[in-house]
């Protein structure tokens, strides 16, 4: 992707447009013109030649060009139709000094969830690592992962998918039987009836966040945050308990999805105060008994709060617990 | 530095002992013990042949073997003459894998302190970077700084040298003219006629901390924990402000010292829970008019506290915040 091919791009967009008037208007050659349009072609672009001009009919769903296409978010786009992992190559460009990129792919072949657990990751997902150099100390860094579960959440929601988002990364579509508990709510939770009883009722997994990071204690270097989203895929290919964008809500054009993404974490990372009340308005946990999975053993008690580090507040009925990581279960109430 | 010359240094502390003696118990060939007592001749042991046997005379006052020897910690030492910085030599044990390494060095060209900045580690310093694996997030690391902030404040102390710790990892010397604030009893030290009243009341710089991490946003992968201790060095080959063990107490036998630094840091990190309350003991941060220098500007005010991720509290008289990194001052008090 080139800022020229951007721009001309956006001159397509603007009704069909000749060669030469393109060249003159980019300050290009028209050979170079033609190469753009060819490139574009080879991504999957529809670029007609008309009697008025090159014209553009069709935009592909998925893509470099196609997610840099009308995004209102400052990222560069790199894109891979396959790769072993987004993260390790955003970790790449990370060491290299880059920032502001985001890499993007159709597959990986060596997904990785947290702690080095392997991540399912098939063609027709998004597979996304975003590579940032925040100003910010390391115990400040798990508030970009809450950002991008609000980002993710928001863009399901707009695709008409009831989207929640389940302490601390997961994002999660309410089993049908159930209510999403209203966080603003809390203490009236336990006793509503409508949260349904299934033992398990944590609802189906849509989407993961792997945060990584390098710095000093009191500043990152840098930071990348990955995303899985499970969009236009067959959850019989993920794991016991996903599901997928196509099989909510039917198929989404990714490079939409993407987009809307991009700019709403774009929006929170410039608003970082306004992290933590957008994430407590989406999140399913709080209110909830939990269990969480601890080095020392299980915790089981009521998520109650998070903390401005990201941590997990449960109340085990005898003391109040600070959890910084952990897989966490929703409990169905007692 | 191997096992089997730690062994060979074991066995001829208990007093003299011959060759084929040393041999049989430990295992090896005459030749072996030979090649293992020049070895350790050559790294300034003093190894002499008497009529009952091999003779331990002197102990060098630095080295990999000589602060292994007798070390009651779980650290391996590397240790160079000259290295570029202990912390890239240690990131790149961490990176390849290793734990519970300390790589030492007697003098760095290209010592680093926090934020990029050049840390001069002329020759007869202490330059030491510890590798550690903790199953702790990155927003919990920064108590590995307080830790070992203690340890080398306890280190100092023993030697005779009046040190505290300012907020976040500065070990200084009190100024003669001006009392050590005490934590404990802070609402009244604001007016303490015996606080002095020179403006830059921080005390001269007898070490500092660089800690290093990298990992995902819930746990870390590594963290290295990097300490100059300004030793047997004259402060005029440091910078405005500095302080050295020679200056303050006389030469110190380097050894002893990292012994006590590594042993108290080992303590520490296995009573996690008891390392602010020591840092809490030793600082002279809390209970001080402030100065911090924060990127949105200064910060004036009261240090009440520190957070258990490290953080400071400062009470500006209108508000509590919250700092996470950030130069301190302390300042004389109004």
């Amino acid at each position: 992707m080139t800022d020229t091919r951007q721009a001309v791009l956006a001159a397509l967009a603007d009704g069909p447009v000749t060669g030469p008037t393109l060249a003159d208007r980019l300050g290009v050659s028209r050979a170079a013109v033609w190469k753009h349009v060819e490139a574009l072609r080879d991504e999957g672009f529809g670029v007609e030649s008309t009697e008025d001009g090159y014209e553009l009919t069709a935009i592909p769903e998925y893509g470099a060009d196609a997610v840099a296409f009308g995004l209102d978010a400052s990222f560069d786009v790199e894109y891979h139709d396959t790769v072993g992992s987004t993260n390790d190559r955003a970790r790449e460009l990370a060491t290299d000094g880059r920032e502001n990129v985001v890499v993007l792919a159709d597959r990986q072949v060596g997904g990785r969830g947290r702690r080095d657990r392997a991540w399912e990751s098939p063609s027709g997902g998004i597979w996304l690592s975003a590579v940032l150099r925040p100003d910010i100390p390391p115990a400040r860094a798990p508030l970009l992962t809450l950002a991008m579960a609000v980002a993710v959440t928001d863009a399901a929601r707009e695709h008409g998918v009831d989207a929640t988002i389940k302490w601390p990364n997961d994002v999660l579509v309410s089993n049908a039987s159930e209510g999403t508990p209203d966080a603003s709510s809390g203490d009236s939770l336990v006793s509503n009836a409508n949260e349904g009883t299934s033992e398990d009722s944590g609802g189906r997994k849509l989407s993961g966040i792997l945060t990584e990071m390098e710095g000093e204690s009191g500043r990152v270097s840098w930071v990348v945050v990955g995303v899985g989203v499970n969009a236009n895929v067959d959850p019989g290919d993920l794991y016991e308990g996903a599901t997928s964008l196509r099989s909510e809500a039917g198929r989404v054009d990714r490079r939409v999805f993407v987009q809307r993404v991009l700019e709403r974490f774009d929006e929170l990372r410039d608003d970082f105060d306004g992290v933590l009340p957008a994430w407590r308005e989406r999140t399913s946990t709080l209110g909830r008994r939990v269990r969480v999975h601890l080095p020392d053993g299980d915790l089981v008690g009521r998520a109650v709060d998070v903390t401005e580090t990201g941590a997990l507040v449960v109340d085990t009925g005898e003391e109040r617990r600070v959890v910084h990581a952990g897989d966490c279960e929703h409990l169905r109430p007692v």
